[in-house]
């Protein structure tokens, strides 16, 4: 059994409260010395430096606060055998879906042009779409893309899933791959975009893509919304796809580059609603405590939960 | 079996389309003659004027066109002896659990501050509360409150539910009665209004009321969402609310006078967000089949659903 150290290393979110949970049951590091440390048995990581886990001799298990792993896999210094565990919270899970239900409602209900006649004190009732009538499509059907469905479901949406490999969800009109890419987009009026963050994803969402989205439907026109990564999107095609009515509204959670720069047009677009990065943030407070039952689960010589496909890079 | 006429009054929402649709199966009357009608069996109402049904000596049943009865409970001309039917349709049900869903989801998700958020180019991350610490209050255990209720437990709100008898309900912490409503407006953060409109629920939304509410929460202050009818509220006392603090924000839907006069300052408190009257319209294309199905029905000797208890007044 190894009673090791946590390497800690929690940048942009609430690294205080990270050090103080997890130190309260464990003994931790916040950096590591240059040497080889042999003290360090687990790495807790979110935006981590490069190099950070470099000639660790005794490093077991890196652990990723969040559910996308991109900033560890992006990272080339990060030893390609030690076993990556995502984190996979109810409390993260919930509020994606909280996100996704409110932003599909928000664009099916026509909140910017209620908020609109609002702002000119006119009383007018706009037509309105039945849930039934309208096809949300979700691009990643994980953990956090088959709870949306199962939400969207129970609205009264109908839902279509794509994802990489072939995912069959009861309720949810499936495809799979490249081949199952433009027949997805094509019976698709809200695209909710969930995927991870790879390779293969990257500016996956493109003018060409949004172009096959269904824009003749109930909601008059096609509608994105992105609570995945940023750099998922393209955001000059969304622009320019906002500009022709490719689509016809966007609510993005996610950027291209973080904080959103105060010169991206994105801000001032009427058709556009802006969250910052904060769809599902990674509550210390719930993800501590299931992190530490897996390493001591681990420990015990059970198997780890949720790990990362170094391969597919999810 | 009666084959009598269908006298029908659907006064400001699309009444041409009611007379299509009712028109093409049964024979119609668009008015009375001022004598004794006895060809006239059914009456089928929205908004009418006052004396209709007066003198009819074959009148049988009456519909109402919306899930509220109270234009027909109102209108002391409509003879007490016949009975009345309220509409329920799945259709106008999920709209209204749609419009509670996504309310409770905008001001549980801070949209309003991330609006204005977005209008100033800031990127700035709100703490975000869980469902699971809100507790919606919904007035009203009806068909439509309790659909409603199931949609919020499902993404995890904590639900209270009131209404004037008791009514049980899986999950929702219930209150009722004159003796409930004070413990149920304590422990309420989020108040849905759905009552019926009767003498006893007029005006029951005044500042008294909302006093109740719990402020001192994880929403940091107290949400009112009117989905039901207008003169459950007192919009004087609503204003008077916002300015101390008691609420925090509202959405309403219904208002004492509709359309909501121009000079109204709920268009312009940025804390309001208002839509007319369009939570959930009754589309005759959903609701014709479903009452020509129950005339049916009762011309079979068949008992009617979905009455109106006259003495409560819903």
């Amino acid at each position: 059994m190894s009673t090791g150290r946590i390497l800690l290393e929690v940048n942009s979110f609430q690294p205080k409260r990270w050090e103080e949970l997890i130190g309260a049951q464990r003994k931790i590091a916040l950096e590591r010395s240059p040497e080889i440390d042999p003290s360090i048995t687990y790495a807790v990581l979110w935006k981590q430096k490069p190099n950070l886990l470099a000639g660790l001799p005794n490093l077991k298990v890196i652990f990723s606060v969040g559910a996308g792993v991109d900033h560890i896999m992006e990272d080339a210094t990060i030893p390609a055998n030690i076993p990556v565990v995502r984190v996979v919270a109810d409390d993260l899970t919930r509020h994606m879906v909280e996100y996704v239900v409110w932003r599909v409602l928000d664009h099916h209900r026509q909140g910017r042009h209620y908020r609109e006649y609002q702002r000119l004190r006119a009383w007018h009732e706009l037509p309105q779409s039945n849930a039934s009538d309208i096809s949300v499509g979700i691009m990643g059907l994980g953990q956090l893309g088959q709870a949306a469905a199962r939400a969207l479901m129970a609205l009264g949406f109908r839902v279509n899933g794509w994802s990489r490999r072939a995912a069959e969800m009861e309720g949810v009109n499936s495809f799979a791959g490249e081949a199952g890419l433009t027949p997805f987009l094509n019976a698709t009026d809200i695209l909710v975009v969930l995927l991870p963050l790879t390779k293969a994803t990257t500016g996956i969402i493109d003018y060409q893509l949004l172009r096959k989205l269904r824009r003749d439907n109930r909601l008059g026109g096609a509608v994105l919304i992105n609570g995945g990564r940023g750099r998922l999107q393209k955001e000059a095609d969304i622009l320019r796809a906002l500009e022709d009515e490719t689509l016809k509204e966007a609510s993005l959670d996610v950027f291209q580059i973080e904080p959103l720069p105060k010169t991206s047009p994105l801000w001032s677009h009427p058709a556009v609603f802006i969250t910052p990065h904060a769809a599902a943030t990674s509550d210390p407070m719930h993800l501590v405590p299931i992190m530490l039952e897996q390493i001591k689960a681990y420990e015990r010589g059970e198997p780890l939960q949720n790990l990362v496909d170094r391969e597919s890079g999810y």
